[in-house]
């Protein structure tokens, strides 16, 4: 199959106009049921057929008509997703074949990473003699938030599905997958694409960052990887990626212990990290090194224009959440800025004696939104600051949702990044949703904003360098 | 003023049967008004007498009787604070000597943290002349939450108060302070003391420490400090209660530019971290670089006995999120457990073959609270292993509550300690609440729990090596 031929599979299994579930049923406990309620839930428009090889003639599947095989519902079809078992599944890929479906998902496990090989061999088989791409076997699949697809088996009470946004994810691992996108939604950014790709017997690491690269919709990319089979192809369409947009990758086996935990779980040769560790740093790939710096990282991202260079402001409504973002800022190879003289002159004007306008510029728990207004207008435009830190601490008596307003309205003018640090419980965090909600980045604790600016900082330093 | 006597007046100011406000007024915008209310809220069941300059024969503030004056009050008082203007607050504190009051906290700001040492200088005049122990001024004074004290100016929709448990906080830093206590309730852990102790011109870290050593209900102690100004004593009061009790000191002004922003902030000299850190690592206080780490760690102290050793067996039912998990542990200056020959053999009796029994241990996303109570029974009676790492994902379909209770009922042996991992959303978030009100620490991302368990390993250490 050509380049071209494949990437045009790709597009439409991310955005199929009809889709057929094999193994869907209306019993509520089985995995077929849970994608076919899923597609229900999320509002999918294209055509949908429920196949079963129980059903009968005149047989309806939770409203649907249903079908006994791919052959009886006699369409040319975009994409299907195979849920039953493993030893069944070589059958329908082959009915699949025949019928010339543009592409399919096999979520079912139970092949090499049990010690099937064999199954699995059958698989890779009859994907060499088909036309289609394939996703899988032992995967969650693919969600699509603006197309409305969904095939993960995991019903929406279990995971909540993030709102529409930029940030799309790759996983190898449909743990990793479905728990980080479960945070996602809480951590208040917004989702694109969500590709978990298991076993990888087709589709893997190099054509789905083709895919995202291509993707317009996608503005920020999340990977969960252990291993890459294709080296040097990934190190192409790694390059290719960050050229256009940001990559945060977590590496799973970064030590040696971890290495060999990866193998054992999806047969994959981790490598050497320092070896993967140089490719990223070359090829413009942000490395993350926990779960909560992917969020971090990706919501900074998603959100924030590029810094000039590393000074950064802090701006705070308490002295020593401030001192502690000091202290975060040069642990993360960044520096505290300095206002200008100009700049502390005309703060000296507009702020009560009671603010100390040196960096950290501190401007007392009875701040309001006016005050925070006004020296992020001055930081705004002193050519010494590069991003800023806005500590907005809600507990105070002068922040409340006016406080959250300013912070929105700075961020929309994008002149600066800007990071907002709002540590504490329901009041802050009923001000935290405001503000994300609204594209305003926000952290519970300064390291982590602090990390997410070096984050920035080094990526665009990489654009740069390619120029 | 004797160090028999000084105790004596500690515990009376943080458990006292009777309290003067001053500055109490029906006004809800007044900051008097606020600690008056937090009074109410809270249930203290002790005497309560506001006081305002203004109030005439007969005046009832808020339903209690209202008094001029210390002195018109005409009875010993346990507890005077103070929340009226700088300016004025010489002359009530000239009152609460003449009445002998025990204690006095002030509330009210505008002394050396913004250059009128001219007024904390006459506060120090009068307090030295006392027979009372004074806190402050420019701090958020006392909670405790058993005795039902609360001295607060922050409302209580602004600040979650915590339920009763065992941590005790003590902040140089008000905005630290109310963040961190805000953030204690979400993060699922019990509060016993808190105390924000501002400018410290009378009561300071050491008169904290040694009451905080005493206190039998605080059972961990978490700290934020910008300086010490006695140091030999600190040194003293840090040996004395690390033999009893953990401390989880987090420091600002770790770096330069942070020492120099703690200077402008609390006039602390930050001095040297390095001499800071030595003295912390020597004397067995454990340091938190973040205001995540205190979290992590402050739960995991709360809850859990010491480990023999540095292995940690890692059960999970999400095969990534494992080999996340192993990074995580060598990231920490941990160890991946093995378990012993007897155990991989009863364990492969109980599990079906898709489980992987090496470490991590992959019971598949299918696992369901048996699986995880054998895994743990198996794992608890292992000799090779110190600690448990449980990655409980509750997006898989076997995980309900009876996977959480299933932990819960672990976590109550105390055999070995355990961290949960259970990264996500809502579903998650109600799974996490009815772990940690039961005393599991759970944490989002497993470096989280690895820092911890590496934290109560190296006070564990530290106890030994005073034995």
């Amino acid at each position: 199959m050509d380049i071209k031929t494949r990437r045009k599979l790709f597009d439409i299994l991310m955005a199929p106009r009809s889709v057929a579930i094999v193994g869907a049923t209306s019993n509520p406990n089985k995995v077929g049921h849970i994608i076919l309620q899923n597609y229900i839930d999320v509002g999918y428009d294209g055509a949908m057929f429920p196949v079963n090889i129980n059903a009968k003639q005149g047989d309806r599947i939770m409203g649907y008509k249903a079908y006994r095989s791919i052959k009886s519902i006699g369409k040319q079809l975009d994409l299907v997703v195979i849920a039953v078992p493993a030893e069944a599944t070589p059958s329908i890929l082959e009915e699949c074949r025949i019928a010339k479906v543009k592409s399919v998902v096999v979520v079912s496990g139970g092949y090499a990473e049990i010690g099937r090989k064999d199954l699995q061999d059958k698989l890779v088989e009859i994907t060499r003699k088909s036309s289609f791409i394939l996703m899988g076997p032992n995967c969650l699949g693919i969600m699509n938030t603006r197309a409305r697809v969904d095939t993960l088996f995991l019903p929406t009470f279990k995971i909540d599905r993030p709102k529409i946004g930029g940030v799309s994810f790759a996983s190898q691992s449909g743990a990793v997958g479905s728990s980080i996108l479960d945070m996602i939604d809480a951590e208040g950014f917004g989702l694109s694409k969500f590709i978990s790709y298991g076993n990888a017997i087709d589709i893997d690491e190099v054509d789905i960052l083709d895919y995202l690269a291509r993707d317009d919709e996608t503005t920020v990319v999340i990977f969960y990887m252990e291993g890459a089979k294709r080296g040097k192809e990934f190190i192409e369409a790694a390059k290719e990626i960050t050229a256009k947009k940001p990559v945060i990758m977590i590496k799973g086996g970064a030590t040696e212990a971890g290495a060999t935990a990866a193998h054992s779980h999806t047969a994959s040769l981790a490598g050497s990290y320092q070896a993967y560790e140089a490719v990223f740093r070359q090829f413009g790939i942000t490395q993350a090194k926990t779960m909560q710096d992917v969020m971090d990282f990706a919501k900074m991202f998603e959100t924030q224009p590029f810094p000039k260079g590393r000074r950064i402001a802090i701006i705070t409504n308490g002295g020593g959440v401030g001192v502690i973002a000091t202290d975060a800022l040069y642990e993360a190879g960044l520096e505290l800025a300095s206002f200008s003289k100009e700049s502390e002159k005309a703060l000296r004007k507009i702020m009560p004696p009671i603010v100390n306008i040196k960096m950290p510029m501190d401007m007392a728990g009875d701040a309001d939104d006016k005050r925070f207004a006004a020296a992020l207008e001055v930081a705004s435009s002193d050519p010494n600051v590069d991003a800023i830190m806005v500590i907005a601490l809600f507990q105070t008596p002068g922040a409340d949702s006016r406080v959250a307003a300013s912070l929105i309205n700075y961020s929309a003018t994008r002149v600066k990044p800007i990071a907002v640090v709002s540590p504490g419980g329901s009041y802050t965090q009923a001000h935290r949703n405001m503000m994300e909600s609204s594209g305003v980045p926000v952290y519970s604790s300064p390291d982590q904003a602090a990390r997410a600016f070096k984050a920035l900082l080094e990526y665009k330093e990489y654009r740069d360098s390619i120029r």
